[in-house]
């Protein structure tokens, strides 16, 4: 169960839930992650790009870290500590190994372009954070405009022994799936965990072409962690069947930047939350938005019934 | 049926059929235009992004354009004249003009960032094509890098009455489409046809926000006749049950980069055009990828007939 | 001498000195600020783009502000507070102003596209800082991707009153002063101080253009100062003479990246710091750079003998 | 004299004369031809970034640069055949060539990113335009926002037998020759003549690093080339005096996208072509802007008499 290159199954990005003041929802935090570990994820991700970790001051940021570490019992857990400079980096990573964190995960800042660039920035990460702190490489060119082919990825898992696990969110990705798993298998790369994110848009293919699971915050971990699960008993088509009843909302909670309020408008009207607000600046949900979510879950709740909620 | 600010409907984006020489494949391209108007398509668009436009010549561009007019019939052409210089954008359009286009379609620049230099560009490019030439404004951020707010949209469309149509792509774009149905509602921009790409994506929730129809390349425009038709029918449900039987194969279709090549496949595993070839340099498809498009056909069978097709 | 609309002359940017193992150089800190004052600067600004303020943890980056502006006297000290996010944005902010700043700087977050974009998030900086702090305007394309018409410059003034300065930095950016000055004449846009930026590349015509000053690191702000001051008195050739001899070091200085380490090497060879040491990860200077930086001085020493120094 | 990998001097980038009704002025480019010829010039580019290239069309295009062939004599000409799509770049290169080009020179688009993309892209140019036509490398990041490492650029020389020049204008690029030398000297990379671009910017020191020339625009040609002469003579302090006077108007000439205005200025100002006109879309140049292009050769006059013009 502990955080390694050979981890799978599902380790949903965690939002930060807010009360309607603003103010930090530390008992939706604990719901949370009970809910988290009872649909029997494997781990879980927070203070990531959507958990609102720049609307954070420093000690609210480790006040959560801690709270969820404290609660996650057994599932590790992976704190995002990307930032401008290295010495916040560091100083964050710290921190949050201190309190029990199995690993860190480090985006890329999005000025870098060359091969070398990219590699030169997880190398000097790495020095500043300590080769001994496990970490996540996050592969996200839509959000970061970084674009690292399988070769630079080969570089980084070469290069830095501490990097267990890629979270994958390349678009088209199917492709660079296959490259990595075929490098590990002529030896020209050692195995990691490859986790998929992009709100798992893809994660039906992706686990055939070699995936470990999910490392993404759609609102319905459940369903991820069923795919997974029935994907690895071979119920390729009962896979794909549930899979394909989620899509329609899957898809649109996966829209860039709309995305985390009808993730947290879910969430909230599953029980797992107890309010959809976000810190400011956020982007609002718009009357109609809401309307065609609540359309989207009704459609769903004919396929899976945990979509069957009311309000 | 002609091209106007009230056209509605379904306007694929043609793909070049290529033989497995790489020559054109004429006779494809008289199958594929029969093809559109038997699905009951209003309209369709040429030489576009996805139609391998730069990989043609100027001789056989205006070839290919002369043969889908005379074989279009009652329906319009729309032809993308998208050119690094005004120069050549202005005599390719005087040449499908004269031979019967019913207007061009012109994408952004990626080097456009404030709103005044995107104003500005389609300012001069008017001036360069002539204010007869009825034009349709592209916005595909994802794809050309330029993001255009309603505000822009409604500039350009006051300052250039030959602009009759929007080709839609901005993603999230939900919101966008009821920002500029609002402007005309309120009378502070003038109507016009707002037709959406990004291959359907959103084509379900689109239409009620006040898209007039899909002007993109989904192999299976039948399908979008359909929708829409449903749509304006007043067939809710209807609509979205065969929407989202789609969905998963079009999602698949809809990758940056990688789509062309399942687009093509498909419409030739359906006896629209005769082979998938593209002309280098080609964004190929693995075997593995095309085992997935067949399941996600096999799969999609189930629901719409018109998938089940040989090979 | 407070910062206002009405600051004129030079706010250096300073670099933050380090000695040779890393630890922050104080006794530097202090003769850099008292050289400041001596040139005759009218103000300065901290923890900039160039001052590595990412290399600092946040305890570190409050006692550099600090100890400036304790040393700074009567000079106004702006802290560079751009953040990744609102919340340390506004801890920083408040951390400083309650030590005695004159006032903040914000750059723009280079994902900022369209015009409403950028108006929204100046917006909420302000919001999150507090109406009641001033700050700096930073137009630097170059280095943040974004830019800023001259329309939204005057959209961000006119809207937030505690806008009291632009850093001027886009290129080329003499018809952008023009403009912001005739919106000014005309009467569509209150007066505001605008300081040129980017290594006073092109300062000479700027003040020309009505620029107040410089607000950039050129390692001889009293050559910065005599340039300001020459032109104040009508004295144009001589003015134009001193700058002159001083760009082919200018130049070599402004390269991007680059330029930090040949900006700390001059200080030091002129003895305004103790060490040319940046902390990791650190743009170095080859020795053939440092050669061609001793020739550039040797040259310039021949025009201003303030060049001419030992090492 | 020929174009080959040993090609030295300078490459006068060359603008497109128009008269003031926007036809070509023929006359002109005779008389910028044979001026090129008396500097010294070794070759010369037509139709490159700056010669308004995007504002010909086919036939134009074709018949400057058969006009520049013919008129050259000795001096191989490269003509820009950079183009969105390889079906256009084949065709014009193909043109070019049986019209006696000595090569042509292809700049890659703007969305290129990783290592391999970047190589991939060249060998597909290649083979669209054959291994047997000449072309130089254009490395421009600053215009088309693709980075070259050095790596990348070696990887294109070694698998690219015709690739026999380098257009360098990475900036910072100081660096970036010493190391590509440097290769070259280890014997992991072929010998190639590398010219320097960026208006000649730092010409100076760049040709001190490595680089055996120009392959830039300026509009005092000449000084280019009396520079490089100095340098070949060891007349090092020489060579800097007069680069040292030029410094102000060529970096005011360098300025992005209101370059080419001024550099048709100053050209029409030296008797070199005969108006200043731009096609449309121009860049324009205020009256404020010529008085300062005017000041500048004024203060130039003092040091090169060849500044010292009517007008």
């Amino acid at each position: 169960m502990k955080f390694s290159v050979d981890s799978k199954g599902v380790y949903p990005i965690a939002p930060t839930p807010f009360l309607d003041d603003g103010s930090i929802d530390r008992k939706s935090i604990d719901r949370m992650i009970d809910f988290y570990n009872e649909c029997g994820c494997t781990g879980l991700t927070v203070l990531g790009q959507l958990g609102e970790a720049p609307k954070l001051d420093a000690t609210e940021s480790l006040d959560i870290a801690s709270q969820v570490i404290a609660r996650a019992g057994d599932m590790p857990v992976i704190v995002g500590v990307s930032a401008p400079g290295f010495a916040s980096m560091r100083s964050l990573t710290r921190d949050v190994m201190d309190r029990g964190a199995a690993g860190v995960m480090i985006a890329p800042p999005n000025t870098l372009r060359t091969d070398d660039q990219i590699v030169t920035y997880y190398t000097q990460a790495v020095e500043a954070i300590g080769a001994d702190v496990p970490f996540v490489l996050q592969d996200y060119p839509l959000t970061f405009s970084v674009q690292m082919s399988p070769n630079v990825i080969r570089r980084i898992v070469t290069d830095l022994p501490s990097c267990l696990m890629l979270k994958h969110e390349d678009w088209p990705g199917l492709e660079k799936i296959s490259t990595l798993r075929r490098f590990e298998k002529e030896g020209s790369m050692r195995h990691i965990s490859i986790m998929v994110g992009n709100n798992g848009l893809f994660l039906d293919y992706e686990l055939e072409r070699g995936a470990d699971g999910a490392n993404t915050g759609y609102a319905f971990p459940d369903m991820l962690c069923d795919v997974v699960r029935l994907k690895e008993q071979g119920k390729r088509d009962e896979a794909h069947d549930l899979f394909d009843a989620h899509l329609p909302l899957l898809r649109y909670e996966q829209q860039p930047g709309a995305g985390l309020a009808v993730r947290k408008y879910i969430m909230m009207k599953r029980g797992i939350i107890s309010s959809a607000a976000q810190r400011r600046p956020a982007s609002p949900m718009s009357e109609l938005a809401r309307l065609e979510v609540d359309n989207l879950m009704r459609r769903l709740a004919r396929h899976d019934p945990r979509a069957n909620v009311a309000g």
